[in-house]
C-alpha cells in the first residue's frame, strides 16, 4: 500500500481571485494529477487545470468529495483537494482526516499529506470593510445541518456576552432563515443597537457586495448562504464608511507614542479608574 | 492635500515564508516607493525592497510606524506598511485608522488605502498541525499591556464554557509569564485535561517548533513571544499526530454518505435523544 506512494494536498485558495491565492496553493494544483472540489471552487480554478483529471461534486456530497480524493490519492495518484478560504477552518481538511482514520491510514501510508493554508473568510471579507477583527474575535456556523442548534446558541450567547468581535458563517439559506434572526435577538440583549455590522457577500469575486449597518438594522438587508456576517465588539466603530476594531493603543499612549499618566510602556494596563487622577470616567 | 494622491497598502505578508504571501501583497510591496515596517517583517521581505526607502522600527512603535507610513503616503508616496500574517488580525490595520482619524482624513483625501489581506497566525499554525480549527473557534490575545486583564479573562471563562476551540495569541514574552498559567486554570475548569493542545512556533519559518500536547501538560513547554497555542474543543481529537476538530458529518451520515435513520439531509440535525431509536447513548 506504501509503494508507490500517492500524494493528497489539501488546499484553501483564499477567496477566489487569483491575486489572493498563494504561490504554494497554486503550486499544489499545478503539481497534481487529480482535482477534486465543489463545482463552484473548480471554476474559479479552471485556468490551471487544463489536461487533469477532474472530480466535481455537489454541495452536499462533502463526504464522498472527501472518499474520492482520498481514495485516489491512497492509489498512488497525486490528487488535490481544493476548497475556498481556508481547507482547515470549517473545510474539508477535518472530514479527510475522519475518512483516513476510518480507512485505518498510518503515518507513512501513502498518501502523504500536504496541508497548504489559505485566506480565511474572516480575513478577506475584513479586508473589504476596514478592521473589524483588531481585537478578540469569534467565528461561530449558524447551520444547525450538522450541530444541534441549543450548542450554536449558547455560543452566540457567551461571544456576545464576553464583548467578542463576531463573524457569523452560513449565517442563512434559502431553506434556513430562522437562525440569524434568533442570533440577533440574543447579541442584542447584550450590546448596542448601533453596534457596527458588516455584510460581506462574495468577497473578491465578481458579484462581491459589501453593505455596513449596525445590529438593530441588518436584518433588512438579503443574507443568503454566501453572506458572512461581522458583528462588531463594544469597541467597534465605524469611520469614513469603514469598521474598525482598535487594539487599545489609545487607553495608554498619546498620538506621540509617549504613555500617558500613571502608565508604563511593557507592563500590565492600569485600568483608569485605578490611577486616582480624578480623570476617571463617571 | 489631495493632489498629488499618495497610496497607503496595508498588507499582511502570512506566516513570511514566500510561498504562503499572496500575489497581491507581492505586488503591493513591489509598487512602494516606501516600506514601513517591524525590522523582523522587513528582513521577510528583504528579496523585494532593493533601492526602496525603507523605515524600520522596534516592537513597541507601533504607533510612530503607523503615523510615519500615513504621513509619507498623505505627502504623495506610494507606501506599504507590512505585518507579519493578517494586517487586520491584532495588526496594524486598526490602528492606520485611529491615526487617519486623528488627522482628520476623509474618503478622497491622501492617501488612498488599499487593504490586502494575509494568512493569519491561525490558519498557519492549524495548517502545521492538522485540522483544529474545524469547528467554531475564538481568538483571544493574552496581552494585558492595552487590555485590562479581566476584561481578557472574562473572554477565557465565556470561550471555555461553551466550547470553542481557543487560539490564543500572545499567550507569553519574558516579563508576562503569569497570564497562560491563569488561562490554562480557567480552560481547565471547562475541559478535560486530556483535551488536545498544539504549542507552534515561528510557522513555516526558519526556527519552526510544533509541539503537540493536552490541557494538563502544554504549561511543560517553553511558550514565548513567538507562539500560538491552539486549544481543543471537547470534540477535538488528535489521530496519528495531528489535531482534529470534526464539522460533525459523523452526526448524521454513514461513511456512503446515506443518511442515518431519522436524519434528513438539509435539514437540521436532530439529536440523538430526539429520535427514540433506543439508542440513545446513557
Amino acid at each position: 500500500m506504501t509503494d508507490p506512494r500517492g500524494i493528497l494536498y489539501v488546499v484553501g485558495i483564499g477567496p477566489g481571485a487569483g491575486d489572493h491565492t498563494t504561490p504554494a496553493a497554486l503550486a499544489a494544483i499545478r503539481d497534481a494529477e487529480v482535482i477534486v472540489g465543489y463545482t463552484t471552487y473548480i471554476k474559479l480554478v479552471r485556468h490551471l487545470i487544463d489536461g487533469k483529471e477532474v472530480i466535481r461534486t455537489g454541495m452536499t456530497e462533502e463526504i464522498g468529495r472527501a472518499r474520492a480524493a482520498v481514495e485516489r490519492a491512497r492509489a498512488g495518484s497525486k490528487v488535490v483537494l481544493v476548497s475556498s478560504g481556508d481547507a482547515g477552518v470549517y473545510g474539508m481538511a477535518g472530514l479527510v482526516f475522519e475518512v483516513l482514520r476510518d480507512l485505518g491510514w498510518r503515518r507513512g501510508d501513502s498518501p502523504a499529506l500536504r496541508l497548504i493554508p489559505g485566506i480565511t473568510a474572516l480575513s478577506s471579507c475584513g479586508s473589504l470593510v476596514g478592521a473589524p477583527l483588531g481585537h478578540d474575535f469569534c467565528a461561530i456556523s449558524l447551520s444547525d445541518l450538522l450541530t444541534p442548534w441549543p450548542v450554536i446558541a449558547r455560543r452566540i450567547e457567551a461571544a456576545a456576552a464576553a464583548d467578542f468581535v463576531i463573524g457569523l458563517y452560513n449565517p442563512a439559506s434559502g431553506r434556513r432563515q430562522r437562525q440569524i434572526v434568533e442570533a440577533q435577538r440574543i447579541i442584542r440583549q447584550h450590546r448596542d443597537g448601533a453596534t457596527p455590522v458588516a455584510l460581506i457577500k462574495s468577497a473578491y469575486r465578481k458579484l462581491q457586495q459589501v453593505e455596513l449597518s449596525d445590529l438593530d438594522s441588518f436584518l433588512e438587508f438579503e443574507i443568503g448562504m454566501l453572506t458572512t456576517v461581522l458583528i462588531g465588539s463594544s469597541n467597534t466603530f465605524v469611520f469614513e464608511g469603514y469598521m474598525v476594531t482598535p487594539r487599545g493603543y489609545t487607553n495608554k499612549y498619546t498620538w506621540d507614542g509617549e504613555a500617558m499618566a500613571g502608565q508604563v510602556p511593557g507592563r500590565s494596563l492600569v485600568s483608569p479608574g485605578a490611577l486616582g487622577t480624578g480623570e476617571r470616567k463617571a
